[in-house]
């Protein structure tokens, strides 16, 4: 099943289903008017969402309009929980590498995760609004899943069973402001802009077989001013699964229904390097960052610039037939003129 | 104005306008059937609020009932988003100090502020929950305001004027599991266990002189077990105030109403002490740790054990009449045997 959130109707938007195709939807007023009801009422509500899904699917709806996905918001405009991991590890060691620094042994085992904010995301045709050029604004590519309410200490087996949702996200950081922040001990706080998630999120059963050991196997296309930039596969090089990831966020508190928990920035290792762009052959990056590293490690110093206003990030993952699963995030970097809400 | 919120009604509860002497209280479904609903349309709703708070305190309600704390949740049983300040630098003098390390000279310009976890607090008279008394529960009595929007970049000024509501909070630290998680760089995460906050929460009108340059200038009563723990001027040694906390948080990115910004860990100093006992004369502490390194400094190293299951904690505020101003949180820690909701 497909879902999004249409920006209409207030703060939280208006819950639609979507058809498979991306090319119908139909309102659901009358089962769930958001998704966070959606989620707070799930065992009630998803067999008559799927009875909508279907007949979008098969033409059948009685109330089809055609969906477009510019008109959405984030699936969820406001969360009441982003944690973000760093499954990735191939990206923490090129991060350490850029700085002769060995990556610890506890990396491998124990997750890393920071608490995001999540009372303000921004739609995914939104602009990714900052103030100055300076922060050093940066996208990263990531996958993302929406969980029910979790058990404190629940079980890998039932996070993996409580995974709801899955979408992708872009994570945008303030690349120049972190040093300073996370130097003070407490982690990411302004360093981190506010993020935009596909129009489209699904439960996992539409990812057929791609959805495997709570991985999504698929490659995440990233384009940067219209040119292909990245294109690593999600399910290589990740070294804990979306299941791993909700079990570490729920190990001493329980999770509301409505969490969502991202993967980290998507990165693939490649051989013996940590990664290459895709002139080179590669598989790119999902975020500028690596490439500065790997720019550092060649050649002792970045060369590629942060983004700037008027630059453009495109975000969107694709099926074995070519079939874009979720919409595309897709924004302009721009400077902020006040609150447009 | 007073607020809270009742258990009753739905995982957001019920809105109640609370009298000032906290022996009344009415429902508003007609008004604002929840707090973030409240907050989400403050402008419409405030006026009439207000009217109903009004013909509480003259007894001319029509729909008056008694108030029992003990039924209430925390003002917001879930929120988009709870961003705790440490603005009280004596506290973090005090951890450097039983480490033998300096305080950074920009902790004194620039807040200490993490993001923490905001989709299940939990009520002022519920238990703390853990899975083992080996991860070092610790109370944090602190005061926290919730805000209206705020936009990106907003001036301290304009913070100020964005404060909404005044309340007290019992930010649970898991002191054990602090170490290793900072060491990763990424903040708290697994070692901040769910919060409550004060039964009731009021707008800073309320607090008369009390409330001055956007500070709460009241003893903030802590009690462990019964006996007094702890009861520091919260309007004292608070380096930064709430509006340039609130700053700081929005410095990067628009903050959504019903935002929760706490104070950090009330913490006194008391001429050259970082801090004393109530038995030896001073104000106390507000936390375990405090307490703990206090030890450490004066006797090599700490004595006063982390509370254990059974232990109660009670954090309540007067007014300089001695009435409750919040009503009180008190808890009783607690083993978690699975969700209660």
């Amino acid at each position: 099943m497909k879902l999004a959130t249409l920006k209409a109707g207030g703060r939280d938007g208006s819950l639609i289903v979507v058809s498979r195709d991306l090319r119908h939807c139909q309102k659901v007023p009358k089962i769930a008017a958001t998704l966070q009801f959606a989620l707070d009422n799930w065992g009630l509500v998803v067999e008559r969402l799927e009875t909508v899904y279907k007949s979008l699917n098969d033409d059948s709806s009685w109330d089809m309009q055609p969906f477009d996905e510019t008109l959405c918001h984030s699936p969820l405009p406001r969360a009441y929980q982003w944690a973000d991991g760093s499954a990735y590890i191939n990206h923490v060691e090129l991060v350490r590498k850029a700085r002769n620094a060995e990556v610890p042994a506890s990396f491998y085992t124990d997750p890393l995760m920071y608490q995001g904010g999540s009372d303000s995301f921004i739609g995914p045709h939104d602009p990714i609004f900052a103030l100055s050029e300076e922060w050093g604004i940066d996208l990263e590519a990531e996958v993302a899943v929406v969980t029910g309410e979790v058990a404190m200490g629940a079980s890998v087996h039932e996070c993996a069973k409580a995974i709801r949702l899955v979408m992708l996200v872009n994570d945008v950081s303030l690349r120049n402001l972190i040093p300073n922040e996370l130097a003070k001990g407490f982690g990411f706080f302004q360093s981190k802009a506010a993020s935009a998630f596909s129009p489209v999120c699904v439960t996992p059963d539409e990812l057929g077989d791609a959805w495997q050991d709570s991985k999504l196997r698929l490659p995440i296309n990233v384009q940067l001013n219209g040119r292909p930039f990245g294109k690593p596969n999600a399910g290589d090089d990740m070294t804990f699964n979306f299941a791993q990831l909700v079990a570490h966020a729920a190990a001493t508190r329980e999770l509301a229904g409505g969490t969502i928990i991202g993967s980290g920035t998507v990165s693939n290792k490649q051989g013996s390097l940590h990664g290459s762009s895709i002139e080179n052959g590669g598989v790119g990056y999902c975020c500028l960052a690596e490439v500065r590293m790997y720019e550092t490690i060649e050649q002792g110093a970045p060369k590629t610039p942060y983004l700037k206003f008027g630059d453009t990030v495109r975000i969107e993952m694709f099926d074995q037939q070519g079939a874009s699963i979720f919409g595309a995030i897709d924004q302009t970097v721009a400077h902020y003129e006040g609150r447009q809400r």
